[in-house]
C-alpha cells in the first residue's frame, strides 16, 4: 500500500509529461543536546517533510513555491506568512511569502555549528520580514553575469513600511555584497546598512559581516562577526565569533562528518555571552539526515 | 536528496502495480489586494498541498478521500470535520466529512471573480455542513443518464437534525437542479428551498440561481443571483450579481489569464453593498498556479 | 496538475537511483459510532496521510523516520514529540521521538476491535513515554536468531527518569517476552513488570498478558487480559478481554471482512466497566481504508 517517490535521476530517464510537479523531501537529527539550562542534557529528535512545486507557463516563465509540512500550523502557509511563492524568467525573478529581505538574500549569516544550530547565534540582524506581520514580504532578483541585485519590501498592509535594496558580486572564489534596509511601521525610521565578504583559500572559506543601525531602538550600533568553514576529506570544522547590536558577544565551534546518503555526525559548542546575565555554554551532537 | 513525483501521463506508460495509490497536488498565488478595509493595499500570497487517494477492492468498488494539508490545523482531517472519505460502485457514490449538502452538490455557487475569490460573495447560503459541529456529513449520490439524484446527512450526533435531498438534470448543454434541506439541531426547524440553471451559449455560460427559506431566522427570506462567464481565446471575463437572504446584494466582475502550465493571470473587483453599513469596494490581481 | 505516487513493486523496476527516499501511505474511514454518551448514534470518518523516509549511508548503515501529517499539529513532530527518527545497522536500531518504551515495544497490547478502537480498552498501561514530556524518548533493539532485546530511556530533560529493559523470544508458532520499566520524574519511584506470551493454533492466535506495578499510585496492582483472532478466509473475529489496574473490567468483540486492496467491513463493540459510575456499551461499524 506504500508509495515510493522516484528519486530525480530516475524521472530524467522517463518520458515527457506535463510540466507542473511536486517534490517531496525532508529532514531529520538524532541526538543529545544541553543548554545550560533547567532541562540539561537532553535527548533531540525531530523530522520534516518539505514540498517544492513549479511549472512552466506557454510562454517560458517557471512558476512555483515551496513550504515545510510543519509550516501549516496554524495555516501560516495558506497567508503567506510561510512557505513561498515565485515566478521568474528573463526579467528576473519574483519571490513573496516568508521571503528574507533584500539585504538578508545578499548578505546572509555565518556559517553555524551544531546539530540543532544551538539557537542560531551565528546569525545576523535584520529589519526586514521580522515577524509574521510583515508577510507576505515581496523579494525581486535579478542576476547578470557575477552580479546580482535585490530589491524587496514587506507587506505594505496597515502602518507597515519596508524596504531594501542590495548587491552582491560572486565570481567564482570569493564574494562581496552590501546591504541597506529601513522600515518605519507607524513609528521611527530605522536604517541598517550592512556589508558582506566571503572568500574560499583551498579548502578554507572565511566569512566577515559588518552592520551598522540608527534609528529607533539603535543608536548607531553595530553588529559584525566572522566566520570560518574548513574541509578536509568527509570533514568540515567551523567557528564563528559575532558580537550582536547589543554588544553581547557569542563563539562556536563545531564539526560535520558527512557519512553520506545525506547522513551527518554533527556536533557543536557555542559559548553564549549574556552583559548582565550568566553566560551559557551550549553544546549538541548527533546524526543530522537529509530525504 | 530530492524525490519528484511523476505525472499520472507517465503513470499510464509504468506496468501494473497495487490499485491503492495516492496522488499529491498542490496550488498557489501571489498578487495584491485592496478590501477597502484598515490594511489598505497589500500583498497575497499562498501555496498549498493536497492529497488524492484511491484504491479499488477485489469486487470492483472503488474507495478513496481527499485532504489538504491545511486542513490538519487542529487535527480536524482526523476527525472527519476537514477532508472526506467515499466509496463508490454501481450502488451509487457514499462520501463522508466536510462534504456539502445535497442542496449544495446539485444547485451549487455563482461563478466567483478575483485572485483569491474577495471574500466569495458569489457563495449561497445552505443550511447543511454549516461549521465543523455537523460533521462528519455524509452525501449519497447516483446517476443514471443524464440525471444525479442527491441525498444528505449532517452527523446526527447529539442533537443535530439536517438532511437534504436534490435532482440534478444536465444534458450537454444545459442543467437544472432543484435541492430542498432542513435542519432543526435541537431548536426551530428551518426549511430551504433552492432552483438553479445554467445554459452555454457558444463562449458564453449562464448560471442564475434562487432559493428561499423559512423557520428560525428566516422569515419566508429570499436569495437569488446571476453569474456570466464568457471565454474567448486564453480569456475568461466573469460577471456576477446577487441578492443575499439579507437583501444585501454585492456584484463582481472579472477576468483570467491563462498562461499554461498551470498558470493563469487573474484580477478582479467586487462591490460588497452592506445595508446600514458603508459600502466597500475589493479588488485583487495576481497570478495563480496549479500544480 | 495532478501527480500520482508510483507503487513500490514498480519502483523496484527502475534503474538505480540515490538511496534516500520518501514514501507516501494513507489511511481512511467511514462509519457509525455510538459510545453510549451524550453524542448517541454518530457519523464518523476521517483520512491520514504518512510519511517514511530512509536513507543508507556510505558504509551501510540505514537512517530514515516516519510521520504522520496530523502529527504535525502545534508543531510536535519537529521537536520529537511525535514522529520518530532511527538508524540501524549491525550494532542494532536506534530510535528517537515518540517511540514506546522497551516493554511496550516487547510485550505488546491485546488485539482491539472495532472501525475506530473503540477507546482503545484493549490496550495495556505502560510507564514509558506517557505523555509528550517524556519524549523525545530513545529505545535500542538488536535482534539475534529468534531473540531481541529491548533497552529504551524517556529523555532524561529536567526531573525526567524513565528507563525500560524487555527481551522478547519468537520462534515461527509463538512468542514470550518479559519487561520491566522504572520510572521516578522526580517524585516517588514507580517499578512495572510485565510479561505476555502468544501462540498460533491453525486460523486462531491467542495472546495473553500479565503486569504488576508498585509505587506511586500504585500499590503492588496487577494488570492482566486475553484477546483471541480467528481468522477463516476474508474474515478475522477478534475477542478480548482486560482487567486494568483500577479493576476495571471491560470486554470487546468484533469482526473484520477484507474486501481486498486495501479495503474492509469492521466492526466491534465494547463493554466498558466503570467501577462506581455506569457502565457503557460501545460499537462502531464501518469501511476501513489503507493506501
Amino acid at each position: 500500500m506504500k508509495k515510493v517517490l522516484l528519486a530525480s535521476t530516475a524521472l530524467i530517464l522517463s518520458a515527457g509529461f506535463a510540466a507542473a510537479e511536486v517534490t517531496v523531501a525532508g529532514d531529520g537529527r538524532m541526538g543529545i543536546i544541553d543548554k545550560d539550562d533547567a532541562a540539561g542534557l537532553s535527548f533531540t529528535s525531530r523530522i520534516r517533510i518539505s514540498f517544492a512545486a513549479s511549472g512552466e507557463t506557454d510562454g517560458g516563465l517557471t512558476f512555483g513555491g515551496s513550504v515545510r509540512v510543519d509550516n501549516y500550523e496554524n495555516d501560516q502557509a495558506t497567508n503567506g506568512t510561510e512557505g513561498n511563492v515565485f515566478v521568474s524568467g528573463a526579467f528576473g525573478k519574483l519571490s513573496m511569502g516568508d521571503v528574507s529581505g533584500a539585504a538578508e538574500a545578499a548578505v546572509g549569516d555565518l556559517s553555524g555549528v551544531g546539530l540543532t544550530g544551538l539557537d542560531d547565534h551565528n546569525e545576523l540582524a535584520y529589519l526586514l520580514n521580522d515577524g509574521g506581520a510583515n508577510r507576505s514580504a515581496a523579494r525581486y532578483e535579478y542576476s547578470m553575469n557575477d552580479f546580482t541585485a535585490y530589491l524587496s519590501f514587506d507587506n505594505p498592509k496597515g502602518d507597515n513600511e519596508g524596504y531594501g535594496v542590495a548587491v552582491k558580486y560572486a565570481p567564482s572564489n570569493y564574494s562581496v555584497s552590501l546591504g541597506y534596509e529601513n522600515v518605519s511601521n507607524g513609528g521611527p525610521s530605522v536604517d541598517h546598512i550592512i556589508l558582506g565578504g566571503s572568500a574560499v583559500f583551498g579548502g578554507a572559506t572565511v566569512k566577515a559581516v559588518y552592520g551598522r543601525a540608527d534609528g529607533g531602538i539603535y543608536n548607531d550600533d553595530d553588529q559584525y562577526g566572522l566566520s570560518l568553514d574548513y574541509v578536509f576529506g568527509a570533514t568540515t570544522v567551523t567557528a564563528f565569533g559575532i558580537n550582536q547590536f547589543d554588544d553581547e558577544t557569542d563563539y562556536g565551534i563545531g564539526a560535520r562528518y558527512d557519512l553520506g546518503g545525506g547522513a551527518a555526525l554533527v556536533g557543536g559548542v557555542v559559548r553564549d555571552n549574556r552583559p548582565g546575565a550568566t553566560d551559557a555554554t551550549k553544546y549538541d551532537f548527533g546524526m543530522s539526515m537529509t530525504f
